[in-house]
């Protein structure tokens, strides 16, 4: 199969199969339609343009659908551009889904046993049962669902990763500083996120849902807490702590918390959340570039370009 | 009975019931010990020292407790101060409550009155249900508790005084501008306060709830509607858009509201939330001065002192 | 006639009038000139360009006229386009202005009563005269300017209609807040954006004065207002008060007020003011849109969509 | 005569005239009224109590008033502080008021005649007509009045002072940057705080006036300015480049300028003025120390102590 | 030995060995003088004041002296203070200094072995000869001095604790993102701090430096590692790289740094610090709490008060 | 020689020597490549594309290379555009440096001569050693490296040229205010950029370098000062006293300087050269307007239009 970013920058004729992100219809100076879309598989994304439309386009080019693409790539404005002369649908079985979008580092299984095996650190045995009760009942999209629609882990199963990557880093930040209640962090590591399985609208997740705009993760991931913590009867004291921890995460109003943490777990798994987002973003931004090269601007890291060092 | 009011400038003895917000214990330099409490009937507050402690002290001065005090008042730099000589309990009966603490300036069953109106004047039978079933779930508390420890509303039943004075603005409002959704407006006006029910330790309200620390009324008011709305089966939509609203009605995330205001009736909630909080600010600060004099400056409403013009 | 509206999205031949807002010369790549323009009737606006330049052009074309425009419209970039192939003039009488831009949905006559009826409500004497002076002595400029060349109330008549809105809200506040001063806050709502008649160009308000860049409404406002007090006779206590008012109005150093309100109707004229050039602004942008749709981001509103809840 | 600075650090007994800035009645621990009161000559000021009242106090002790005072200086709270034994009043002629008030350093005449002598070096009619006139018609307070309350030049004639030094830098900065207008410049500084005279209650300035504080220096000397313009013809656009220069010399909003500069004169003129500004602040504040001393923190330069150099 | 902790809260007579932090004279009410000083031992500090200056308080009470205190302690204004009625100069060896001022928990040979075995972790040469001679060159102070003259590791060898703990933090943090230079970070960990030899006046830190102030200890460690490197012949790139920590490892320009982080490791290392120096002071603030109990508010942790779980 | 901005507008045929700013290769839509270069004379600047690709370009376009292009001019969304049809290679003495870059309006003599002019004005002997040796050491960046890559003073010679203008601005100043140190003042003008000599990559400055981004020419300038100053024996508190001006000479954190200005000639020099920079822009925007035209929106100057009035 040939991979965008192999083809991005040569240009010319290309054949294979890409994902279709999104399609919208134009009108051209001619007045006859075409179609607009954005194509990807793993390696990279592409603008296309269609224009001959075809009365099996909308069903066949429709977002999330896996298609044979025929066409020309050329650089309109420094950006690739596919001219699409032909696209076909394929079926399941006909290629790998991983050849399409990103997905964590580590495979299914290891993600629960991982998981399984931070709860079983959790000594309290309210907070051990709060956990496994709430990651219980969200177990599928917990377990698959992104951490974001771009940015950071925005890909199938980041919310899980992302918390096993904090819990970790807790683990090892409570050994230096044992006046840190590990119960509390692991707890709130693993849950922190949980309300993201509201916020985004399925493990693609091209866009947030209507109470994901209008709640957000931190409140729905505090109510989702709080009515199971209520229902199996955690200690009242506990359970407030756990969901402040919730509600702290990003640390300040600015961010999106409307309390600024006020244990020191909380305080810690805010500083931990941020760490493991924005590495995961410089390590991915870095990747493909040389020691002694600057990465783009980063937003979401003061704006600065950031040099690679290893 | 002698009010503070009119005694604390003119200094001298004092004899009188006096509530006890608060008692210390500290010791002076003759190394013998002594109480320094905070005295307070409903027309002022000022500060005490009993320089011989008794046994039955502990319970006579505890807070909250209506006591009679005799002593001497004196000026100590700038400030009244009272050396309390005696200090004797009363009985429920002795005294009338209403001498000792504020409350707001209608009767209760008027209050409950008002509140059943407005709700009659909601359409939507899913938000009149909604709003009323919440209402009465938190009754007692919702007809009883101030709107804040201080600063705005701060007296007996301040919470729905100052719900039922924003439905009374907002009803004005969607008048004058018809594209509102005064079904919303109402419900919001009269639920977004709802979470201080548990965020305050009482009708006298001294101070706030571990909880209301920690995670605050906004929060704890979107948890209690949205568990009371999933319960009675509120629609999706309709509850989540509710849910936004008390959300959302301190208008941005500095003032406290993770989100802003994203429907035109959470934007308009907010202001109004914001005008009468502050307009019931300066009525209080201009009530004992003469028109064509400054109150002193306002920390809540941009720090400046304001000009009584009628 | 054909609307702007019915055709942008089909593309394909269109022949109507429109009004020119602007039209530049360009230099295509093969060296010949060209003419850009901003055309608009009252349902929208299209870049135009017309490849080939006739002398009587410039005085066809000229920015304020209506013309019949013949040409193609099609989308470039996303934008709709004409392509205009002739362009011709039109006498007055040939068109309906209305058609072309903007007015407030009340008519004059109306808005002469509605301001006579509010001033007969100032019971004081000398801000009666003061408002009806300053409104007759700004009387064409008054009744016909916009609110603001774009954003708020941007049509035929803004400033009187959005003043006679915050005037009907203060009223309504003032009968729920007794302790306001009625007087002071109608005279403020009537007079405090008279500054914009020397703000801005004329009716159609294309761009602002000199002065109104360099000194801005607020303070020619006060300037107005202070000169004409000054000479009839205003008491200079009150002069200053409605002075402030006028100078205040905008709330905060930030959005242009030199000062922050000090008198509480300053502060209520800050709020309704701000209130009713928002509301203005969301009715606008969600009148097109279905119930349960998003709008737009709105700048002036924190950035955000709003949902449409009616 | 005996002055403070020489006897506050001392304490002991005194004897001399001192201004009296403020004096109020308060009551001591045993039930009688005592005075307290803040006295000070031109080289500091001390805190006063006098515990037997007599009959004539409220008279001769009234703020403004020159009395003499015996007493004894003691530290209190390492304050020094005086017990006043007897006041007496004092009449004009008894004293020299330059004892016990700053002035500026230049006499009356040298003022009058620099600002001639400015006056004289702008070329354009209309602006030097426009700058008599202002000057002319506020003759007394312009050349008298103190430049603040507080903060800087808060002393007799400081407005005029401080408008002179202005000019002198800004005949320099005009030499080094000869695309500077030198006319406008001048015309600015003099008059840029002339609203000051509307400002401020008297010469020695204990307070704002009314309109002082709900309009400002800026927005007054901005009216002072444009009236009289108007009256005498200067030219529109000319007047319109004075107000706003008057208007924009704060530089931003946030410092009370309603508008940021527009003409590189107004640009000049802020930074002018606030350079001028902070090292009459920096001068007094490090008059009294040794080189290589650090003076108290600044509040108005940043907050940060400065070390004298020279 | 009686510790201050022990006897601040009950008053009484006092005798025991303090140490003076400082000592100034001030004037009494009946003219004649006395001394104020600051007293304390490991456990607490107190205000003292003699009333009785003898000719030896000079030199008996300066500040760093430990000396034989008797008086009495009570209670002024709710703070403790003693009455000194005698202060007896004390010799070495008659009192252990760990009784008087805090130092860092770890044995001195334990700091340096830690530091030699980080260092030996480092594998780029270059790196660890920069780290182990800036370290050497700089030895007496990096070894003694503290952190901070308050706030956080405010104690005896408190830059080399810290240093330490940050490195430990670091190899934990490289472990779960490989992708980070180790090598930098650990040089950076223990260089980072550096300039604060430079900065404090001494082990006891009772204030900063002329250069500490006007420089600030970012600046100055820059200058130390830059010089050493250069002088060695660290390769210049890896020289900026390590400056570069330096100089970012305060965050953004609001904290002092005047660049943002711009290698991963740079931006590690401002978390880290910044890190370890909020959970020294929360472990510090949190230390005498029971769980369930808040502490004081933290005024360089978002001002919050802290509860403490653990 | 046909220079840019006389040919910009008209469009057409073009033949003459341009220097090429930068020069990259393209993909066009039939799949063949082309370069995108940025071409300019002192003039004005053009895009220019070339689609034929030769196998000489890579060198005749090399950037920094001044060559013969023959071409046609057009207007490509309102920017002008060249299409390359040929580029041919210039040797030195074929033209003039001066047509292609700017330079300062002083001959290089004349700024040898008023530095050293500027020199013998410090009478302290340590501060005339350390500002000549610095100098000498540097001086063949300090005399012809420009002030920035744009903004102001972004020519050859612009950094010693800004350095006289302030020098100039501070005698004057110094007059007017005499308590003001000039030694340190002219010392501070003429060092306090001398880290621009290490912060840009040429005379031409079409970049900053690595460690220019990294550490800033603040910090650097403060190193090679404080580096010399050591060497030659500069006494420390003078030295320190230079290092904290060059440090604070952007006045606050957000400008880049970590510490604020603690000296009065730290403050001043902070102060001139904010002043020099902006006037240099405002020169430059105004130049070539007609008085009574506004600029362009200055970024750097509170994105302001500017209106010139001489």
């Amino acid at each position: 199969m040939a991979y965008l970013k192999d083809v991005l920058d040569q240009g010319g004729a290309f054949e294979g199969p890409l994902l279709v992100k999104s399609c919208e219809r134009g009108i051209a100076s001619n007045g006859s339609a075409y179609l607009s879309m954005q194509l990807q598989d793993i390696t990279g994304s592409i603008n296309g343009k269609k224009w001959s439309i075809e009365d099996t386009d909308g069903e066949v080019l429709a977002p999330g659908k896996i298609v044979r693409i025929t066409g020309t790539i050329f650089k309109y404005k420094n950006s690739p551009q596919i001219k699409v002369e032909a696209a076909s649908p394929m079926q399941e079985g006909e290629y790998d889904p991983s050849d399409f979008y990103l997905s964590c580092p580590i495979q299914d299984e290891e993600l629960y046993k991982r998981v399984k095996e931070t709860i079983a650190l959790i000594q309290d045995p309210d907070l051990k049962l709060l956990t496994e009760t709430v990651i219980k009942e969200n177990e599928e999209k917990y377990f698959t669902f992104p951490a974001a629609v771009s940015v950071h882990h925005a890909y199938r199963a980041g919310i899980v990763y992302h918390s096993l990557s904090i819990a970790k880093d807790a683990i090892d930040i409570c050994k230096n500083y044992p006046f840190l209640n590990e119960d509390y962090l692991l707890c709130g590591a693993l849950l922190h996120d949980v309300g993201k399985t509201k916020e985004m609208d399925g493990v693609l997740a091209s866009s947030y849902t209507m109470e994901g705009n209008m709640l957000g993760h931190i409140t729905m991931g505090t109510m989702i807490v709080g009515e199971a913590g209520e229902r199996i009867g955690t200690p009242k004291d506990k359970l407030t702590i756990i969901e402040h921890m919730i509600l702290a995460h990003h640390g300040q109003p600015d961010f999106g918390s409307p309390v600024f943490p006020m244990t020191p777990e909380a305080f810690v798994l805010h500083v931990l959340d941020d760490l493991d987002a924005k590495l995961n973003i410089l390590e991915t931004s870095l990747k493909d570039l040389k020691v002694g090269e600057f990465s783009q601007r980063q937003p979401f890291i003061d704006g600065r370009p950031f040099l690679k060092t290893k």
